[in-house]
Formats: structure tokens, C-alpha cells, sequence
């Protein structure tokens, strides 16, 4: 077995117990034209320089694990202020090829149409990928996405987390393709319109889209306010 | 700033990125005599010999994270193939004394009567705390079973889990103690056993304890067939 020596300040070794490296992971979603999407970098050096993977990297010796999420994701992809939650920790212990590395995954959901997604740092490349079109990922990042695709599909049944993807204002077309995209299901219009408007979650902005092909569709606006307060009286989102 | 090697077999050192240890704890939930419980360790060696924790250590370098929680919790406390259930890395730079120590939470419940604690390994104790009797704990283990705890308030209300932490037969008296515990407010017996009467998740066992001082009460069971039928019709755990 591996030992793992620490060389202090003095350039004393000493040995420490079980060492292992870590790593963060990013799953970022995104949705546009229909299709949920998933943010990939292509690696610029190293061993698996030109394949692509989540953004992600070593975390710095003094750096708060939440804050090194944020920081690769910026110098990776030009994210910035992303509000990223833990997803767990991955740790097969074959799951890298050379040592020990445990993962450490995080999920986002973004409004495309706030961010530009500029490659930087390690990363040659960094664009998005429709779900149904990502390609083999290094490690185990195509088991950590799953992982996180699940939990999307779990969570956006008990809570109206959805909106986070949508532009500020949206279609009920628009909200009905989320639903098709992340459950991976087809969904009937009218039931669907129905069902979501008997909700009371949507506010109505009485405007229509612009500079549409087709006949153009009512906009709604998320209200979380309003979500709230059905919330306190006993609202419970299902969907 | 230290710098992390591995010594290979060979003897050599070769330099690594960042490197952390890591450790697991646990946090296992119990129910008895009314009040929620929490199992936690006496050190019996080390740093903080004397001082009390949650069951955890280091993860060793070939063993899978999962693995790690069961055996660490096994060698600890006795308990042995309990279902645990990762809750997320822990990373704060400060939260351990002498160099970066990332640890994973785990969290289960189990019921008390189903297992005995002994302990062994590092602890000399091992023992159930009322969850309103926990003493200051090692390092940063308020704060993991304080998230711990949040989170079973939070899923305790969207999904029956609770009855894993009930005997197989129990009252709905001790149903609502459980939930008042873990809620951490007062119910109304007569609403409360309208309510969970009304979800028809119960099966009434036409049975009655024995050797109690006071009125016997009836005893139910939970069904977790008669749950996944009732949610594939559409119902919905909501508390």
C-alpha cells in the first residue's frame, strides 16, 4: 500500500493517515430550444487532454470545498456567481486511474440567456451539450451526471424548481417541454395547461411573445412570492 | 503551504495535487420511549480521548466510501448492515485541528429494538443520546447532525421514513411522538389521528399492547407495499 507523507514547513515528513486527493465536479443544466442541456469542458492538457468531461479540479489546500465549486466553475466555463448545491461525494476507489481521488459533486440549474460561457484555465473548450447527445466522459463523470439527473427528476416533482431554467418570462409550451425534457415523458397540451394553471403558481403578464414564426403565445412569469404564501397555507407543489 | 507526496513502492516520492484526508461520521437516528435519539462515541484514545462524537474515521485507501461507513459504524457501535444514506462531504479548511480533513456524513435510522450497541475500535462507550441531551461534540459534529436533523424534518414531511425509526407494531400515540420530536412541536392526538387515518397507509393489526400500566392502546403496522400502490394511483405523502 501507498503511503502518504505530509512535508511540513521544516521539510520534515510526516506520515498522516489514509491521504486521498479530492476533486470538485460541476453538473451544470441549462434548457434551450426545448432541450435540457448539460455543460461540458474539453480538457486542454494533461492525460485526458481533448476529451470532455463536467467542469471541475483540485481544490486548494486552505479553500472551503463550496468555495472551490465556485472558483473552477469561473475559470473553466466564465461562470460566475452560480448558486451550486452538494450533490455527494463519489469514492470507488477505481474511479481515477492513478491514486486514490474522491470526487466531490455539485449541481446548477442556469438561465441560459443570463451567461456566456467562456473556456479558460485547463478547459480547451466549454459549450453545452443537448442530455440526449453527451458523449463518453472521462472517469466517471457520465455515472455523476446520471447521479444528478435523477435527483433533477425527483426534486422538480416536489418543488417548482423548473423555473430556475426558464427565461424570466416563458410560454406554457416552453414550461410543458421542461417537464417533457428533465422526466423524459410526453406530456398532453391541454392536461397539462390544466393542471398547471389550477396551481396558481403563474402570473399572467398579459403579453405575447415577439418576433415568432408561429402565432404567438401568452407569457407567464414564476412568482416565488406567491409560492410562498400558498406554501404557509398548506400548498403543497406536486406535479 | 504543505505539500502532499505519495511514497510509491519503489520508495520513491512523487509529488501529488492538493491532498486531503478523509474521514466519514455518521449520524444514526433512534426513537424510544418517546423522544428522538442519536448514538454517539466516547474517544477512547487519541487527541480527544474522553470527548464524545458521532461514530466515524478513516477511510482506508482502497476501500469505497459506502464500505467505509458501514465498517467504521460496525467496529464503533456493533451496529451491523444498517442501510446508511450519504448526506455530503463536510470541507471547511478550520474544521479539524491539525491539517485538512474533509469528512463525509452519512445518516440512518434504525429500530432501537432491532440492534445492540457495543462498543469497540478507538471508542471505550457507546451510547444513545436524547436529541435534546447532546453534549458539545468533537470538532464540527453539532453542525453535521444539526444538518442531519434538518434534513429529516424536511423528508419526514414527503415521504413515510419515519416508520423505520418505529417497532414493527406500533401505536398512534407513538406515531405522533415521532413526529413531534422530530418536528419539534406539539400536535392535536384527535387531528393527528384523523389525518393519518384518512392517508390509509396503516394497517390496523386488530391487536393490542400487552403489559402496559396505562389503557391498552391499538397497535398498527406500515405497509410499504400498500404506500407504492397508493403512489402509483397518484397519492402523495404529504405531512
Amino acid at each position: 500500500m501507498k503511503k502518504a507523507l505530509i512535508k511540513e514547513e521544516s521539510g520534515d515528513l510526516v506520515e498522516t493517515p489514509v491521504m486521498s486527493s479530492i476533486t470538485i465536479d460541476c453538473v451544470v443544466f441549462g434548457f434551450e430550444n426545448g432541450s435540457l442541456e448539460i455543460l461540458l469542458v474539453k480538457h486542454g492538457r494533461g492525460i485526458r487532454k481533448g476529451e470532455w468531461g463536467l467542469p471541475g479540479g483540485w481544490i486548494k489546500e486552505d479553500e472551503a470545498i463550496d468555495a472551490a465549486a465556485q472558483r473552477l466553475l469561473r475559470e473553466l466555463t466564465g461562470l460566475d456567481n452560480i448558486y451550486l448545491e452538494q450533490l455527494k461525494a463519489f469514492g470507488d476507489p477505481e474511479r481515477f486511474p492513478v491514486g486514490r481521488v474522491i470526487t466531490i459533486g455539485y449541481n446548477a440549474l442556469i438561465k441560459r440567456e443570463d451567461y456566456n460561457v467562456i473556456a479558460g484555465f485547463t478547459a480547451s473548450e466549454a459549450r453545452w451539450f443537448k442530455i440526449k447527445e453527451i458523449p463518453d466522459l472521462i472517469y466517471d463523470h457520465n455515472e455523476i451526471l446520471d447521479y444528478s439527473l435523477k435527483r433533477l427528476r425527483r426534486r422538480v416533482r416536489q418543488a417548482p424548481i423548473g423555473f430556475n431554467l426558464l427565461p424570466e418570462k416563458f410560454t406554457l409550451l416552453q414550461l410543458m417541454q421542461l417537464y417533457e425534457e428533465i422526466l423524459d415523458i410526453e406530456m398532453d397540451k391541454p392536461n397539462f395547461r390544466r393542471k398547471i394553471l389550477r396551481m396558481k403558481l403563474l402570473v399572467d403578464l398579459n403579453e405575447k411573445q415577439k418576433d415568432v414564426s408561429h402565432r404567438a403565445a401568452k407569457l407567464y412569469q414564476f412568482d416565488n412570492t406567491i409560492y410562498r404564501k400558498l406554501t404557509e397555507k398548506g400548498f403543497s407543489f406536486e406535479f
